[in-house]
């Protein structure tokens, strides 16, 4: 967002796009800020926090900038302030109602994650098609239901984001549905890509993907790309 | 890679270094193109490889720039060329073998998913330290181990990627120890961000990262950002 002063005078508030990639970086700056601030320091300079978040100077305070003037020339961020801003540029102190379709591995373990809960995620219905799983109390407080119910229970729970944890068969198909109960976004953990669609952000998790480029490193490392 | 001829007239094989957000996108675009290929497709445009693929067509064009000369202007890719020129890349054809280090949930979840196996990760260790679990066969073939056997099984079997899935606490040392027992990449998906370091590149996979990125899209959906 930008403040400026249009040829009548007049103080002009913009908003800018954000790119995702800055929205994605502030978020590890936020874990790493709060580590800091756990570990009692108070003050951090750019380069240090940069050296930490494993990116350079110049990208955290372009990243930074978007949001207004933070830390002091010279000196460095204030942890808690900075901790506070990007708190509040991220919305994270709000607390997000979320819904998991496919109760498998993957489904029942990210159900069972205190991470999510930590951060202000929670699940508050999960959906099968399995009948063996229907009716079953997968976390306490949640038992799975029918995907004929999961429109009505959107709605009427206020789901806000919905996570795809099926097979990759089912993966588009789960994806529709969850758009049509009028969900505006969703992560899912299935291998099959899916877009972001108007009105509906998609958020793609193939762990295969990091693998992949993993492998590629590991190629280098070893010299033996391109030389078969 | 590039070939170029010095001033002694002697031909040049440069290897350049190519960004990490390439090499994510071609195994992104990998993916894309077998199912093309699955589908009976056999020509595509950067165009539409593109809009399946969410980035646009000079990104694309940019990234295969990077190995050569692909496609034919005005036609498209040949799918099937494509197809092995990017597994080539990325070296997709070979299998590599991983470790994981903590069979929780979310551990004994991804030990399962076959995913991995299908793409030529394969798990052949696992690593605890609950006397409760060592000695437990998690999946076939594959019985828990405890951390004193770590050094020696990676060596032994020549392990070569790790897979962090302990909680946060411990992260840091289970990585040290990988590093110690000679592994050169780590998928890490503790909610702590680990940094790669000499000799070893780490991926972090925190969750709810893509969460706050999700969030912060409602709530510029919802225009509630900044009004606070």
């Amino acid at each position: 967002m930008y403040l400026f002063t249009n040829s009548e005078g007049n103080i002009i508030l913009e908003s800018v796009k954000i790119p995702e990639s800055t929205i994605e970086r502030l978020a590890i700056y936020l874990r790493k800020i709060e580590e800091l601030y756990d570990k009692g320091y108070s003050i951090i300079s750019s380069e240090k926090l940069a050296n930490v978040c494993k990116v350079n100077p110049a990208q955290i305070r372009k990243d930074l900038s978007y949001f207004g003037e933070f830390g002091v020339r010279g000196v460095g961020y204030e942890i808690s302030e900075l901790m506070r801003e990007i708190k509040r540029i991220l919305d994270t102190g709000r607390v997000w109602r979320l819904a998991l379709v496919g109760v498998g591995n993957i489904g029942s373990a990210i159900l069972r994650h205190k991470n999510f809960y930590k951060r202000g995620y929670n699940f508050i219905a999960a959906f099968d098609i399995d009948p063996q799983k229907i009716g079953r109390e997968v976390i306490q407080g949640i038992k799975v239901q029918p995907m004929e119910e999961l429109e009505d229970t959107v709605k009427r729970l206020n789901i806000e984001i919905g996570v795809i944890t099926t097979p990759s068969t089912s993966a588009r198909e789960v994806c529709r549905a969850l758009v049509n109960a009028g969900i505006k976004a969703i992560l899912n953990f299935s291998p099959i890509f899916l877009r972001s669609r108007k009105g509906c952000i998609v958020e793609n998790m193939d762990f295969t993907i990091k693998l992949d480029n993993l492998a590629y490193h590991l190629c280098q490392l070893e010299g033996k790309n391109f030389s078969k």
